[in-house]
């Protein structure tokens, strides 16, 4: 994975200390609430196990949220399990003093360019034009601080932000998104896009903070210029917990990244 | 979990050989083509962490599977992260010598029995009568060894029977599951159903061993006594890589697990 001087890459840059040692510095704009993005954490957890991989590029990742980091430094460990000739298999550590704050397993591998051939059995459904649907944005009303969408550019599709108001526990939210500096997409923001919209909790009566326990990430295609639509549903609420798949498509319709999370329900 | 004495819970027992270090001893009927199943080496990983856990039952694993185990002793260490009220977090690794085999990601909680308020938002078409469905026989044709079935008592669907005959690309498969010694169900055999059916990519012309690479599985409930329902469906096939998500139901209707796996294309 290339790296394109934006907004994203620096604030996911991670620094060598010594093989398979890396820093990086959690910028406290990538945040929903105050509380840094899990989409985002993942980006020093990518670009660490890439420095410490024979290849180039991230296909999953695997995270265990354990505590909430804060803005500042933190320290990442890799220990590359397996080193294969098509896959590299790592354990990533996020620590921030003694605390492990993320733990993750990441597999690299090469990244297609997506002009291969393939069978999509998830066709997207087109998503209105981009000018019908609405930004979502860094403050929303009540005050709550979605310091997030200063840097990404999300739209809400008119049927996403109807279920949200309505409540209509349809769990399904979906949207146009890109670099708000207009950068153009690459698998970082990918990784990032899969966990950048509202929780599908939002189209409940559960809101708030939900707080993921485990989020897993395929990359499948470097995806091409222009916006991504990403598309969230849930398949199950209840007993406090709740799941959510993301599929990020890039413009020429290919499937670019797909997430799986389990979170807790927001306390309320 | 409450252990039951069934030929699933003999063939994953693990045996504490100091707190944190377990020993399992992995049994070759419980394979495919002579490999061990995905599924099923993921049981004594989820025993292992549960006896290190302050928590009764997993509620996600995520493992990567490095090197196909031999039949035989394995050695699980597990590293608990983080043990909170409502959760904890393990990693868990699998050697046999010196070589890991597996290594995991488990969080432990308590699994609700499911009579709690759900919103279920992934329902599932019913299956046609297990009378009608084809029990996947031991051996196939062309003597593929397929142990798992001995074990196992699966019920194709005719939809996927004729999918798989045809290589119709529908990337998806169906059947109803139980345990061949008519033990009921428990989350164990749930987190075996995930990766228990053929892959999808056995409706292409792709046919053979698809190794799994990474697999994520939740569990979401305890499921009722009855045959489980397995969905299977994959979103994408393409340059060497394919992915695949199962939904098992109890036959009360209630999602008892969900999975989602990125495997490698069978090298035919």
């Amino acid at each position: 994975m290339t790296q394109i001087d934006s907004a994203l890459s620096r604030a996911s840059v991670v620094v060598e200390l010594e093989p398979g040692r890396y820093q990086a510095n959690l910028d406290a704009d990538w945040s929903v609430a105050g509380m840094l993005n899990g989409g985002y954490l993942n980006l020093p957890v990518a670009r660490a196990a890439i420095l410490a991989s024979p290849h180039p590029d991230v296909m999953a990742v695997t995270t265990d949220y354990l505590l909430a980091p804060a803005p500042g430094t933190a320290e990442l460990a890799v220990q590359t399990l397996k080193a294969g000739r098509t896959v590299a298999y790592h354990r990533v550590t996020m620590s921030q003093g003694d605390k492990v704050v993320v733990s993750a397993s990441v597999v690299t591998g090469r990244l297609a360019d997506g002009s291969g051939q393939t069978i999509l059995r998830a066709e997207p459904v087109p998503l209105p034009p981009v000018e019908l649907c609405d930004r979502v944005p860094a403050v929303l009303p009540g005050g709550f601080v979605f310091g997030l969408m200063e840097h990404l550019d999300v739209r809400m599709t008119p049927e996403s932000t109807a279920a949200m108001d309505k409540a209509d526990e349809s769990l399904r939210v979906a949207g146009w998104l890109r670099a708000a500096d207009g950068t153009p997409p690459d698998p970082f923001l990918a990784l990032l896009a899969v966990d950048a919209l509202p929780p599908v909790t939002r189209t409940t009566t559960a809101l708030g903070w939900a707080p993921t326990v485990q989020l897993s990430t395929y990359l499948r295609a470097t995806p091409a210029p222009g916006w991504l639509s990403v598309y969230v549903r849930g398949s199950l609420v209840g007993d406090g917990w709740f799941d959510e798949d993301a599929y990020v498509y890039d413009e020429a319709g290919r499937l670019v990244a797909q997430s799986r999370q389990l979170a807790r329900l927001p306390r309320g």
